[in-house]
């Protein structure tokens, strides 16, 4: 295959969530004008975009669904498992544990950490939530890849240089902080109040047109 | 005050972040320098952006850190209250009403509302959970803005629909689909399991580097 562009790639995920819709509903297979209406980017895009995954988009028979969702989630990492923590257990990390499907698209969320002694030993669908101070020894053990950090600044950036040192090398940041590292360690960081800032200012963009 | 371009107001919410951030640490003046090598962007970038609020980063002064935070907050809407509630109380409502320092920024959330009647009456820092019947008339007659939804796909579009119907302009959509209305509905998607297949593209990517 092909090397991929960072613009195709960056929307991989949305074709992505479309095809495993079309797969819920069990359609085989869709054309470009008919993904292009759903999606609502034009039909031109789509082609280009969907090229880079072979000549499966064929004239007169459209994209194979199943072939597509695959091949997509190849390019996104879901192929192979990757375990997952969440350190922080109150309402957000216990939201993310329940959000999407995370267990079909590779995700294995192995456990949930807090330092709150109301949550520890609390059963949730992914276990128990264990104790923070078994969080370093728990990671090394289980080779875990991937940490969602769901709790507030303060402690976030010291809980995850100690678990770089215990051998993770990704993070799904939620915490109201950017975190730095070296190039290896890859860090996606989610600021839910930036992308509310985006509504506001939007809303502020239209009332001051009218 | 100029035009500011869309890549500067791009970047806007994260200079308020850090600039939350210094104030809070009561210091009232920062040099661009200064600024870069904590925001990790090139002191350069910082002034061209910075520029569009006037002379305010000053030769041997630098910036006004409250100065900066205040106009910054105007332009990203934040200086007049928004009223917003919360569809869907789950653990991700629950966690969007206690996240972040939204009454300091313009927030002003009213309620949260659910079907289940395990939650109705629940209270919470924001008030009793509400009954979602009883949503359609309480944004009207309380002319709610905004409207965060924190609940499952299925239900979210119909919801939605009604609530355009009732009068609201603007929806945080957490619902794992894409809603669409006509264009004077803002509508600021979060998708969080596309953020996460961002991380795992990155991880694979790096995989097969080594």
């Amino acid at each position: 295959m092909n090397k991929i562009s960072k613009a195709v790639i960056a929307r991989l995920p949305r074709y992505y969530r479309y095809l495993d819709e079309l797969q819920q509903q069990h359609i085989e297979r869709i054309s470009s004008k008919e993904l292009s209406e759903l999606m609502n980017v034009t039909a031109s895009q789509i082609r280009q975009d969907l090229n880079n995954f072979g000549g499966f988009g064929q004239q007169g028979y459209g994209y194979n669904v199943q072939y597509l969702y695959e091949e997509i989630g190849k390019i996104l990492g879901l192929g192979v498992k990757h375990k997952m923590v969440i350190v922080g257990a109150g309402n957000l990390g216990q939201a993310i544990a329940n959000y999407g499907n995370f267990k079909n698209r590779g995700f294995d969320i192995v456990a949930l950490f807090d330092k709150n002694p109301e949550l520890i030993g609390k059963k949730t669908a992914y276990g128990e939530i264990l104790d923070i101070e078994t969080l370093y020894e728990y990671v090394k053990v289980n080779k875990v890849e991937i940490v969602a950090l769901t709790l507030p600044k303060e402690p976030a950036r010291a809980i995850a240089e100690k678990l770089v040192d215990a051998g993770v090398k990704a993070f799904w940041n939620f915490a109201h902080t950017d975190l730095r590292f070296s190039d290896d360690i890859i860090v996606e960081n989610v600021h839910l109040s930036e992308s509310l800032m985006k509504l506001t200012y939007r809303i502020s963009e239209k009332n001051n047109k009218q």
